[in-house]
């Protein structure tokens, strides 16, 4: 293995085994359950659900797989807080989605070399990735990793 | 820069971010702000700070970077829960030991190649590093930067 495949391998692992225990969260639960907050007055559970797909969903044209899945999901979940008295999908719906998301970017990731990794994501100009590198796929990969353990953390104090 | 070049310092400026938003949650509150808890009856702020003191601690040696510098932290902020009634260290204790640990490691950072990071962890045989390759440092990095932002997370509750 070069150190290009074994550091890609690497990030993939650190991803699969977020989402792996973000599933174990989430998935299994009733839609009851989803409704309890992480703590008194913070997001509920369903919240926290739904972010992470939509956010997953934007993934997709980010890192130049495809065009969004569910860009309906960024209204409830990504641009307006969380409120109780606010309609979410079932728990039924949100697994669905959840697969899907996942699914499409796995496959994505499935076809990109260690190189690719290296390149721009698509909200960077080739100019701006020219001064700096470091604004590349796999960036996005590790932040997005990141940002699923930040909401665990949180899902955990249920 | 080569890939490996690129994939190394994308993943360092990931664990920097993470540093960095954690010195920002930490650094600077009073002792008493410190004892607050992320939620009701959960972990004060004062024992995340220290358990992330006290795992990264650890990595000097899993890095093979050098000694532990504060095994001491180990009781209070990882064997055992966090209690009110627990004694612990004053913020600017806290701080100062932050900054040692966290320039220790910066300096092993810094004389690691792309593929020291490939390689395997002080915690692996090289027999079992054989099986499984992905069992490297850069693992460790990465694991160690999720698990920060699964406190910050927790942290930005308060």
């Amino acid at each position: 293995m070069t150190p290009e495949q074994s550091m890609t391998a690497t990030a993939l692992q650190s991803w699969a085994l977020s989402i792996s225990r973000a599933e174990k969260t989430f998935s299994g639960l009733s839609d009851e359950a989803l409704r309890r907050p992480v703590a008194p007055g913070k997001n509920r559970l369903v919240y926290l659900y739904g972010h992470l797909i939509a956010v997953h969903d934007a993934m997709l044209p980010l890192l130049g797989i495809g065009e969004r899945l569910h860009p309906e999901l960024d209204a409830p979940f990504l641009k307006e807080a969380d409120s109780a008295a606010a309609d979410v999908p079932s728990a039924a719906t949100l697994k669905a989605l959840w697969d899907e998301v996942h699914g499409a970017l796995q496959a994505g990731f499935d076809r990109f070399s260690p190189t690719d990794w290296t390149q721009r994501h698509t909200a960077m100009s080739d100019a701006d990735f020219a001064t700096n590198p470091l604004r590349n796929r796999l960036a996005v990969l590790l932040s997005r990793t990141g940002h699923i353990a930040y909401h665990l953390g949180q899902c955990a104090l249920v």
